[in-house]
């Protein structure tokens, strides 16, 4: 999927909503427990719940990757389970992957490669932090994302992100301006953090058009409003992702209502933010 | 394993040697494709010729996970079968990972908690940039150690790891110093490039006592003598990793026993390292 065709499905669906399917097998509700595959069975209502309302889906594969095979089974079938709605969704895996390159080229065909690993995402998040060569072979691949971590949304954010140099340079904002020679808006996606939305007008300065993967909105406090204030271009620019607020808001038999209806609320939002700046046919 | 342990291994096979098992499919030799599971097999053999030559093994996740549920069930065989060597081996997954405090909590049990993975990994390698609720939930873990990327030895690593502030402080040194106040030497190991010899140096002058992971020597050209020279302190502090120029050293049926001749070449110049620092009984 193409950044053209992202943003015709954004307007389509009138919102910028990713669904982070961070399934947790400790918090998923009890009745669940007694399927075969509790976390599949989990994923497939959230998604059944919240594709009218999402245009991306966000495995974080830390919380498969702890279950070992069995959580891996998980992921996959939820992959596959996906695959029916093709392009009508925007998949990202969650993985913040990075190596030196002949080992990137692997973690790369571990996402984006079917005929190797079974899986085509159409993005994956990776760390930045050993460079170029690291960063490169996912950029390699046609029509796919690397979504490089930029000013993240967590407490550590600024413990290495916020160094800066003689002339008041941050590392995130090094970061931004090098990476993005590497490739383009057409393969290259950032993670910014809706904790620090206010520093979204700095990010955009840097780099106006493209895509931003936005964590932190919901669960950890950031504001819609602001993030759209800051960030919103004119192909909206924006993924915001929500994972706990959405697939955990109800433990109970409910539980895919209560999703279907948090998304539903994002979705008006984000429907009132993108007509506003006038990004609606 | 703790450090007291690691060292007396190290004192006992006289080697500091960490086996990388990179195991790319399309280049283990040929005769091997016959097998059920061709990775596993080729993992076995390389374990059994090196075994008294090493004191660590390395595999790199993203070899395993290019392949999907069949390289990851090649590492699970692998890992099981390493087992048996028990207090003889330390074991090291290699996979780059860090995310948000809740996640990084995720991916600790997936390489240390046997329990709900079925791994259970002396070490894990970790990527800094998100800071230090990124990092310590692995360190939470008793007795495991996460290995930060500090310097690494690929040509990227140039491109932020370099990064200074007004005072000439690189991001590697930033990383140096502030993530040893949130563990000791006990729970934090931290990678260094072999190809970078000459700034070890400096590096032990910041983390004097901890355990350093040194890749690059063979394939990536660095020296094993330049590593000592600037690296070794008195507990040894440093796994050399080899990979490609030992699992790879022939493509032929040969390939175990010229791993093996690798190897004993390393564990040889190994000992005399050992022996002129005075460190073996």
């Amino acid at each position: 999927m193409n950044r053209k065709q992202l943003f015709e499905l954004i307007q389509q669906k009138r919102s910028f909503l990713c669904v982070g399917l961070d399934s947790d097998l400790s918090k998923i509700p009890v009745h669940l427990l007694q399927d075969e595959d509790p976390v599949f069975a989990f994923n497939r209502q959230i998604i059944d719940a919240t594709i009218d309302y999402a245009v991306a889906y966000k495995p974080n594969f830390a919380f498969y990757e702890s279950r070992g095979m069995a959580g891996l089974e998980s992921l996959r079938k939820t992959m596959d389970y996906l695959e029916q709605f093709n392009d009508q969704v925007f998949t990202i895996a969650d993985a913040k992957r990075g190596d030196i390159g002949n080992t990137s080229a692997q973690y790369a065909k571990a996402v984006f490669d079917k005929n190797t690993s079974g899986y085509s995402f159409d993005a994956v998040t990776v760390a930045p932090y050993m460079g170029e060569d690291s960063v490169k072979p996912f950029l390699d691949f046609g029509g796919k994302y690397a979504i490089i971590l930029a000013l993240t949304s967590n407490k550590g954010s600024d413990d290495f992100q916020l160094f800066s140099d003689a002339g008041g340079k941050r590392l995130f904002e090094q970061v931004l301006e090098r990476t993005q020679a590497w490739g383009s808006s057409d393969n290259i996606m950032y993670v910014v953090g809706a904790t620090k939305a206010e520093m979204l007008g700095d990010i955009r300065k840097i780099v106006p058009d493209h895509f931003l993967l936005v964590p932190g909105v919901g669960a950890q406090g950031g504001s819609l409003t602001e993030v759209a204030k800051y960030g919103m271009n004119s192909t909206c620019g924006l993924l915001v992702n929500a994972s706990r607020s959405i697939i955990f808001a109800s433990n109970g038999t409910d539980f895919a209502e209560k999703a279907k209806a948090e998304a539903a609320s994002m979705q008006k939002e984000m429907e009132n933010l993108l007509s506003n700046a006038g990004l609606l046919a």
